[in-house]
């Protein structure tokens, strides 16, 4: 019985890995559109995204049907629990994901971000590709100190969520209303993204700790 | 031992139910305050919205005690599981509405919306507050067809806030670029609301008929 359960939070933990190696191929294919106006890597991103969706309900499905089967308690029901979570956030990630590249593609041929901008925008959209792909690593391993350093980089993303905000709202700003939409969505898009990895990372935390507070 | 479970249960629904009316306080005062700049309510809905917090975090370990002696199974089960994703929708409720509420508060004493889309915010802010207020019911009857009623309801807000976008990225828009921030952000957020209200409504959906893919 007990390696029955095993296989099963095995393939769990398999499933997650592979939502969340989709959230790295949107992320990278959206931030890569944003950047270049390209069109059809928007697209791709964006039918990514939505097939996604449907992998996070499946394995939803899964994680119930082993929690009746097996009836599980303390460190293994809280791996089940942490894993309903974390599949919730790997599906919003695809889903901000997908809408950054949908405002590329909204605004093909133009740019999506102007030039004073693009730089802000770049070092954004390459932290949350890295931040991705740390999470693939980090529900590979789930190693309480990596996702603790995981964390850590939020900050920064937040710093440069707040900088769009002072370019933006600074007497420099010439740019129409178009861009100043798409610049704020954008930003929020990419921070809402870097809160999320730091959900996961938490829960991966709690898991070695025992600490839920901690989680939230 | 049925007994034990059902006032568990009962238990389970009080809580979210307590939580869901805390989220109708906070939208109340945060889109009063959005409306009339009222610096005081905002800071009321901020202060909920920080306490709900953790009212859903007791509620997510009050679950998980249950899961651990309980074992329930089939429709049991997916009580339980549901109301882990109705808590983390409420506490999401709660978050936007306060973000909402910031934004009247950063920008007093100035008006956080430009009197072209006075109107259009009002509309939007009295459905999330219907809208949240109908939860409330929902989560104290869970019947299904009310379910369905309110999950209709947000064509209205999806359509309000492409209204916009459509005001905003019109000729007739001469507004600074912090009018622009705010009401795309404030827009987003009534629009997500709006959104999580729905899952609410499909998840209790779910409860009755059982589709799960219904609920995403």
């Amino acid at each position: 019985m007990r390696e029955v359960f095993q296989s099963q939070l095995t393939e769990v933990q398999t499933r997650l890995v592979e939502i969340a190696e989709d959230t790295v191929k949107i992320i990278e294919k959206a931030t890569k559109a944003f950047g270049t106006s390209d069109v059809s890597l928007a697209d791709e991103a964006i039918a990514i995204a939505d097939g996604s969706g449907n992998k996070a309900l499946a394995l939803d499905e899964l994680v119930i049907k082993i929690l009746a089967r097996q009836s599980p308690v303390a460190r293994d029901l809280r791996i089940l629990v942490s894993a309903l979570r974390i599949s919730a956030s790997l599906e919003r990630m695809g889903a901000l994901a997908g809408h950054i590249a949908a405002i590329a593609r909204y605004r093909f041929p133009g740019a999506a971000v102007p030039a004073s901008l693009t730089a802000t925008f770049s070092e954004m959209g390459s932290l949350d590709v890295k931040l991705a792909k740390q999470v693939v690593e980090l529900l590979k391993n789930t190693d309480v100190d990596f996702a603790r350093e995981i964390q850590a980089q939020d900050a920064r993303v937040d710093e440069l969520h707040r900088h769009v905000f002072d370019v933006v709202l600074g007497d420099d700003w010439k740019e129409n209303a178009m861009f100043t939409v798409d610049v704020t969505l954008a930003s929020r898009y990419h921070e809402r993204f870097a809160d999320h990895v730091v959900d996961i990372s938490s829960k991966v935390s709690y898991l070695t700790t025992g600490d839920w507070a901690e989680t939230e």
